[in-house]
């Protein structure tokens, strides 16, 4: 199917039918997602991926009981770094050294504009940039869920503090931010899966 | 290529080399971000696509000076809708009636849980919440040019005001938020584009 048809098979499924997705699909979701840019390519954020079948049911009244976390395959929960500490920064510029296999201390500039720039942010800009962040990620992660054959379901609707309890995220230092569950369509029983997508045509402002 | 390997290829690319995209890869671009879902489907946001040179390179300044802008084939700015009237939900109800050709009563319950949730947001929550729709809007963007081998610099380095001025945004009641430039690599100015992609082996907790 080529892209832009699986974007249209897309939607936010509200019933799914308990169905596994095979690993390799799944694997590709997550690595697609890891490959998500961010600003600095920090990540400033955690993606918890929950198949543990009681988890997921304890989601449920956590996300004013949408059923569809329960018969779903597996649930991503976006969660925001609480702070941004200069030694996580330090830990970051240290893995570009590794991965690129150079000293360090060239990436001191770059070291120290990142700390400059994110540790001058409040704490509530801050949480805000790390949840935009996370929506690119959320991004690539439906995007690449469509092409997979696999359903999702995009989800704000959720109480962040009893998300966060279930998954003992505070004690991370993580708030969750975005929630997406991945599985396949209950067809007879969601009734939008048979309803024609509705997106804005007056999107877009050409100059 | 797969769907990994175009995300493994593209980059934040810094310098482009003035090279125009062809129109059919441009229109799938902009009709995959159409695509991407929000919050009640409402997209409450804007996507200037610029393509004409003149106001590209106007940009440059309003962008601390990166000439990508200039040397890309179109810039995409996404700019959230400053206010969320009663009216444009009203118009957007409108628009799921007609293109489901159902009769707009039977939609009355969700337009009046939409004027409730949205406009009971203050300002300031309202605008974020809106930026995050778009930045999932971004992370279509950016997956479908990576896909149509387009190269894309995912942007927060400006100053807002500034490029709400040189496109004339705040007389449409728009805010930008975030900027795509589309375009192609100048393999030779650009040193990051031979540099090893890094991205976080940690993102991921299992559970």
């Amino acid at each position: 199917m080529e892209l832009l048809e699986s974007l249209q098979w897309r939607y936010a499924t509200k019933k799914m039918n308990g169905d596994k997705i095979p690993q390799d699909k799944l694997e590709r979701i997550l690595e697609a997602t890891r490959l998500a840019p961010s600003s600095y390519g920090l990540t400033p954020y955690q993606v918890i991926v929950v198949e543990d079948q009681e988890l997921k049911e304890k989601l449920v009244p956590a996300c004013y009981g949408q059923t569809q976390l329960a018969d779903s395959s597996a649930v991503l929960v976006f969660a925001t770094w609480d702070e941004v500490t200069e030694y996580s920064i330090e830990n970051y510029i240290n893995e570009i050294a590794e991965q690129r296999n150079i000293p360090v201390e060239v990436l001191g500039d770059l070291k120290n504009m990142m700390i400059g720039s994110i540790t001058s942010m409040e704490h509530d800009q801050r949480i805000t940039w790390s949840q935009k962040q996370a929506y690119i990620g959320l991004g690539f992660s439906l995007v690449t869920s469509a092409v997979e054959g696999v359903d999702s379901t995009p989800m704000e609707g959720f109480v962040p503090a009893k998300v966060d309890e279930v998954l003992g995220l505070s004690e991370l230092g993580l708030k969750s931010a975005v929630i997406l569950t991945l599985g396949y369509r209950d067809t007879e029983n969601d009734s939008l899966s048979t309803m024609k997508k509705v997106r804005r045509n007056d999107l877009f402002i050409r100059k």
